[in-house]
This record gives C-alpha cells, structure tokens and sequence, in this order.
C-alpha cells in the first residue's frame, strides 16, 4: 500500500496571534500549501502546468475540526488523501499532524475550472490518473 | 424582530490571489473580524472585558461554503446568526453578502476557555443574555 | 491650506502576533489601504479606473520606522502627504496615528508601469493633477 | 571566510496578489524566518531559549527595495549578514536571491527588549558571540 501524502510545514511567528497559538485561519492556508505539493509530487508539471495547459481548481467548500493548537516553530505535517474524485470535482481529507498527534481535521472540496475564471470542466486524464493512488474511497473521510 | 447583526468590510489588495479572488483563507478572517464587531455592538465592553475577566473563546470548529468570489475593493457584508448556545460553547451561523448576492456561507463553532489558554468555562451570564437576542433556534443553521 | 488625507482602520485580531502587538508586516498592509483609499477620494474613478485605463503602480522601496506599537482593536489613521510627484515616480511620506500619537513613520516609493507587468509609463495627467493638491514639497519627507 | 548565512523559503500562492507577484508586505515576513533561522543555526537553543531567557527583540525599523518580483512557487533564498552590532540594538542586511538574481535589498533594524514588553536590554553575551561571525562591517550596508 502506498504511503500517504505528507507535507511539512514549519510555523512562522507571523502566523500566531494573541492566543501564543497559530490563528485559524492560517490552517487554510497551510492546507493550500500542502495541495500544491501534492500536485508537484504526483502531477506532471506541477500545479503550474496544468493551469497553463487550461485548468484551474477552485476551493468550493473547506471545514477544519481545530483539536489542539499548533504553536509558534512547530514544525507540522499535513497529510492528505483523496475521499472521491468525480467528474468536475474532488474531496481531499486532511490531517494536521505534530508528530504522532493530530492538531486538526479537514476537509477540501474543489471544483476543476477553465482558468481565467471560466466555467466547470472536467479533471484532466493525466491529473486523474496521478492522483489515483491517493484515493482512499473505503475510509470514513475525515469528520 | 430583531434585525440580524451585520459588519461591513472592503476587501484590501493584499487579501485577493492569482485568480483575481479574495484567497480562501481570508474569509475565516474576515468572520473572525465580524465575531468581535459583534461582541462590540453587544456585549458591554466587547471582546477585549470578557478577556481581561478571565474568559476567551477559541475557534473549534469552521465551515465554509465558497459560492461566489468576493473580489477586490468591494464592500462585502458579514451577517451573523447564534444557532445554539449551549453551556460552554456557541454556533454561529454565518453568510457574507455583496448586496442581495451571498457569496459564502460558514458556521462556526467556538469553546469558551479560561484566559491564558486554561480549560473549558461557562459563556458567562452577561455575554449569554446580550448574546441570546441574536439566537434563531427555529432556523436551521447555514449549510 | 488642504486638509492632510487621513484614513481610519481598525487593528484585526489576526494581525497581532505573540508579543501582543501588530505584526511589523502588517503596517505595509496598512499603507496599502491608506493608498487605494486616497485614490479613491482623489482620482476619479479610484485605483480601479486606472488599471483599466492600462496604468498600475509599483511599489519600490518601503521604509518604516516603528516607533510604539499598535495593537488589536486599536482604532489608527493613515495619514499620507505626497512629497515627490515625478514623470513616472513618486513618493509618499505616511504617518500611521493613534490619536495624537505617532506609532510609525513611512515612506513608499511607487513607480507607475503599464498594467499587466509592463515597463514604466508616465504617470497620468488626469492622476497627476488630482495627487497634486496632496503634494507637500516644503517639508521635509518622513525620517 | 564563513559563508553568508542562507535561508531557502518557497513561495506559496496566497502570498501574491492581482499583479501576479508576491505582495510588498510579505517580503516582511519572509526576512522575520530568515531571523528566527538564523537564530535557530547560530544562537543555542535558538530564538525561543532567548525569550525564553527573558530576552526578545523587536523590529525598530525596516526597509526594502525591491529590485525584481518574486512569484508564485519561486524557491528564493534570503542572504544575511549584520552590519552592526551595538549595545542593545543590531542591523542586518538581506538580500533576496533567486538564483543569482537579487530580488529585493532590505535592511533590519533591531532592538533587545525585556520579554514581556519591557525596556532596551543590552544583547545577551552567548547571543553577541554567535553572532559576531556574521557581522561585516567594513561592508556598506544593503541600500
């Protein structure tokens, strides 16, 4: 079986608010780091490549379950898998990880469009086929 | 019947991204910023009294529906609802609108805690009475 | 003599950091706004109206002084008094007050391009004859 | 001669803006890691022992001139050197590289705190001596 997808990330001061702990929102975009890097690891060309070959994605529903609070020089890990992969759209669970525990759960929804903010288009043959492996259809997506 | 709670914003340069969008990340940031305005129109002495008396709130859980872009310079709207107020923890209910149009929905779900990142607390008995006109049970909550 | 263009914002909670106050990035965030605002009360048509008429602006160089920290919930003001209008440069000399005190000094040097990443380009007359009112050669530029 | 020290940062989509380049302010940020890293390979037990020691430092003054954009997924690397280390205050050069390419120039200015907001402290002699190595000071200054 093959390992899950796993991005690490270390927490900048910038990013921690007067709570001494990570702000919320800052998770969305470690989230969105982690996506980029999934792309650049599986996909052909990177994420870059495949919004020059015409087709962007566009978050279209994201949730975070905050478990415990990362803090400033943490350094997390970000593991993602693929819950579904349709036509137009796929579902991506996440988990935040420092070490052996979980920070936070989530979920991203994106949906495939023509770049330049055009309309849905299908996932692209050879994005589909690398992103495969890291669908995990059998698992409760996180939640 | 009471009006719902709204806050203004106008969406800065800085928040939008190569896609000519506010970046999703920002939105969390700007329901945070409307949590406080509503705790400044509604509980004496706004966010910043119930701190210094020793309760803070943490986000626990977050949702958000992306519908439509809210793009740079414009004038977008935060309209909060309480969907439940239980004994230590709240949900709010929560939409951002460009006028008519609504360009998200989101939830939030926060824990009240002990200041200086203690345990969970009971909302207090002041901020649950300026908070309960702003409760609408009988709607179901944004989803 | 002209009024001094002044622009109000309030601190986010998510712009503070650990040590309790707003982080030292973010006041170029806030020069930003304070800039887009005084096209907007300024420049017919705002910022927005002269990138579709082709031209964008720059920003070259940026210096702040930090002088006492702002801090969340604080209400503060930009205020910005042009120092050089050039043939495709200018500077701007920004304070950023809270009250009347002075917590940072600023300086912005933009340069005027052709939009979408175009070389330099005169500023406009229409844009230069509007900034014009708010240029205060006479004294010395911030710092 | 001790090679400059370096620190390599990716960048990540929500810190470019509508013009397709990293946004002024996060050049901010970007230089506030190259700190903390250079505190994390000079400074033992890096720049959270230090505070921790009751010692923090904060930003006085900041300056950059940018030279050339950074965008989207770039791997930049921040060069630093300090060109002067006072009493209770220290000021480092950084250049912003990708590649060979010079990006930005800035200069930092910082001063040594009590933790916890207090007044000018002189820097810690452990911190001074792991520092020394990199100070330059028969360089101009960056700018």
């Amino acid at each position: 079986m093959r390992a899950r997808f796993r991005h690490r990330i270390r927490v900048r001061y910038s990013e921690c608010d007067l709570q001494g702990v990570v702000f919320n929102a800052n998770y969305l975009t470690y989230l969105d780091e982690a996506m980029t890097e999934l792309w650049r690891a599986e996909v052909a060309g990177g994420y870059g490549a495949m919004v020059d070959a015409g087709v962007d994605m566009v978050v279209a529903e994201a949730r975070v379950r905050y478990l415990s609070p990362a803090r400033f020089d943490d350094e997390i890990e970000v593991e993602a898998r693929l819950t579904r992969l349709g036509t137009t759209g796929m579902t991506t669970a996440l988990h935040i990880l420092r070490g052996e525990e979980t920070l936070a759960e989530a979920e991203l929804r994106h949906v495939f469009v023509c770049a330049g903010e055009g309309g849905k288009t299908p996932i692209p043959d050879a994005v589909r086929a690398a992103l495969e492996p890291h669908l995990e259809t059998d698992e409760r997506a996180a939640a």
